[in-house]
């Protein structure tokens, strides 16, 4: 028994939000490895792991690690000169004839090689390190070529590899027109569809496939493509939509059984139905929202009505959402959206975790699931969306290793 | 000569926001002791001090530490609970029936005692000190009794003495009225006017003393009473003004040379000329917009055109700004009120020390002033108004020693 016991790895006397809720009373989080053995109020703790496992940590509340499910960290460039200017009167025009706007990124990531690419995106990731951020999903949609668009997939995958952070990846070629599609979005989803998405499956490279579904994007039926090729290929599928606009990509996204839409300020009922049917999820990015000091709320009261679980995320991109912080997003999505904390919190643990198609492995304090939490300084989970105050986070435990 | 340069500390090859601009170049800061001895263009660095003082950092972007000045960050309780239930639904009534809102911070600060108020604000001050805060503002009133807005203001010199930041201290008796005196505003004034300023002013507790100038707060005609106490005890004096409404408080704090006026959302340019007049500061509280959801930005092209000097800080408090974070002001600042990231970053150093009076010690990057500074892990200043990113900040030097 003994023997056994000392694979063990105990926190105890902490405050649990197990993902989904703040259980009421203290509890122990047992750890064996890289997953969480079990979970006992500590009323029940069973003495030979209180006396045998190794003591890790004692009080505290503790949540899942966060789960950043959207973002875009992978990329070259900087786009602090652009806010700059504009700030100091420059119209968009004028940004846009010096070649600023998404376009810019795109010709910085195409010149980066993939070491410079990894090395810009570093202390990005880093930071939601720091934040207390255990999983996160980066797109690529800074290349939209084949070579550029696998290559900002490698960068991902080898953040996963080297960082004590898990990384799903998604491609995105559909995120913008490149220059030389310019009168040919049609010809673009062709190689999208025909060459990218078919390449990143062979590579095994994109855990997911994205559009950007918009006036200023790509149509419903230009999306409905690119999501049949990724069906084709065996990749789930996910969209940006109703941002800007009600185009339905939110109802088109559902009808693939795509894992989440994204943004969706201006989805409608009919949009909701389908997803809360198809069990896709709605990524809140308020981030975005702050930034574009947009004023259409997304529906939260019928997304409430349906049921249609909340993910939360930063959008981090370096024009709509250079946003490095999750931990912020807590706040924004209860002060800009007025979801409660608990929403909050569940949207960057256990409804991240489905967003990501992974609500069996992580998100989730559970026996079984992966040993990746995080003990914060506080008195009550509330505390994480009420203040914006870093600091607070005491250890982050990543495949059950104390990470920082 | 090399004797005396033993006594040098270097930082190279820096670009450097000297607290007005963006130099061009790359420069040398040298410090001796506490203070800076002098800044070089790196071309015109004398060889015997590149030989002879002791190299600390090379590179980098440098800007003065950054400046808090205006904070309520001595406080206990919490109002987290509070946040919650409002999301979840409650009213105000509801939650003012509980005993919440600000007269709950009253009451927990009350009963607190010196070292408990102490070791409840540290994670606070401890988080703007890793944010690359090196002198923070706080402000006494939510004891609204003698003893016990003295005891605020002997913990906020606490954190002055025990910590590596510098604090300026200010008496705000007048921030709203105890229950002790529900019906008699006039009452409480004279017990401020009578009774607490001059303690705090025999006590030396008190840099400055401010007023909350609103129609929940006190009246012009109240608050000009408590700036004639404060200025027969020559401590100068500031304002919380037309935060709410246009009451002409910015004007009443101009008359008595206020050093600044704080949130004026609702400023009038008859304000911006009596402020520009005396040269009262404009103090930006963008948190505090951010969090109520205001929608009156300030007048900042007036402010601009009459050169009234913009400073910018987090107003940290329990109700309307759980914010400890300064650097997302900075982007708060440009997002929401359109200043430049210029502006932003005079408003938390040059301008913010003016705000305190100690723009001839502090806030500027010069031969004479205190050794307090920044060395950033980017390469343009704007990079900090543009992206939210906590981990940016590579080292915080305070009195000449680096204290992170
Ligand atoms: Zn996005
Ligand atoms: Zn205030």
């Amino acid at each position: 028994m003994a023997d056994n016991h000392n694979n063990l790895s105990l926190w105890r006397d902490a405050t649990l939000f197990d993902g989904e809720r703040l259980l009421e009373g203290l509890y122990a989080v047992v750890t064996r490895d890289t997953r969480i053995d079990s979970i006992y109020p500590m009323a029940s703790l069973p003495a030979d792991i209180e006396n045998h496992a190794r003591l890790i940590h004692q009080g505290g509340v503790i949540t899942p690690g966060l789960i950043d499910c959207h973002t875009h960290l992978v990329f070259a460039g900087s786009r602090a000169d652009e806010f700059e200017q504009r700030l100091e009167g420059a119209s968009y025009a004028e940004i846009a004839r010096q070649g600023g706007g998404i376009l810019s990124t795109v010709r910085a990531t195409r010149q980066a090689s993939e070491q410079t690419l990894y090395e810009a995106s570093l202390p990005r990731i880093q930071a939601l390190i720091q934040d207390g951020v255990t999983c996160v999903e980066i797109k690529s949609g800074y290349g939209l070529t084949l070579a550029d668009e696998l290559k900002m997939l490698r960068v991902a995958r080898r953040i996963g590899r080297e960082l004590p952070v898990r990384v799903t990846t998604t491609l995105l070629a559909a995120h913008a027109l490149p220059p030389e599609y310019a009168q040919d979005a049609d010809g673009y989803i062709d190689l999208i569809c025909r060459e990218i998405i078919p390449a990143a499956a062979t590579e095994q490279l994109a855990d997911a496939v994205d559009v950007f579904c918009e006036g200023i994007g790509f149509s419903v039926a230009q999306c409905e493509r690119v999501f049949q090729a990724a069906q084709a290929a065996g990749i789930p599928v996910k969209a940006h939509a109703e941002q800007l606009s009600n185009l339905g990509g939110s109802a088109l996204a559902a009808r693939y059984q795509a894992l989440s839409a994204d943004h969706i300020e201006w989805l409608d009922e009919a949009g909701i139905q389908a997803m809360a049917a198809a069990g896709t999820v709605a990524t809140l990015l308020p981030g975005a929202f702050y930034t574009l000091r947009d004023t259409q709320v997304p529906p939260i009261e019928l997304l409430r009505q349906y049921q249609v679980p909340m993910a939360l995320a930063t959008d981090a991109n370096p024009g709509t959402s250079p946003i490095f912080q999750l931990s912020l997003m807590l706040n924004m999505a209860c002060t800009l959206f007025r979801l409660t904390p608990t929403e909050a919190l569940q949207g960057v643990t256990r409804h991240a975790a489905k967003a990501l198609g992974m609500a069996d492995q992580i998100g989730l304090l559970a026996p079984g699931y992966a040993a990746d939490f995080c003990v914060w300084d506080i008195h009550s989970p509330a505390e994480l969306a009420y203040a914006i105050q870093p600091g607070r986070l005491k250890q982050r435990v990543f495949n059950g290793e104390v990470s920082q």
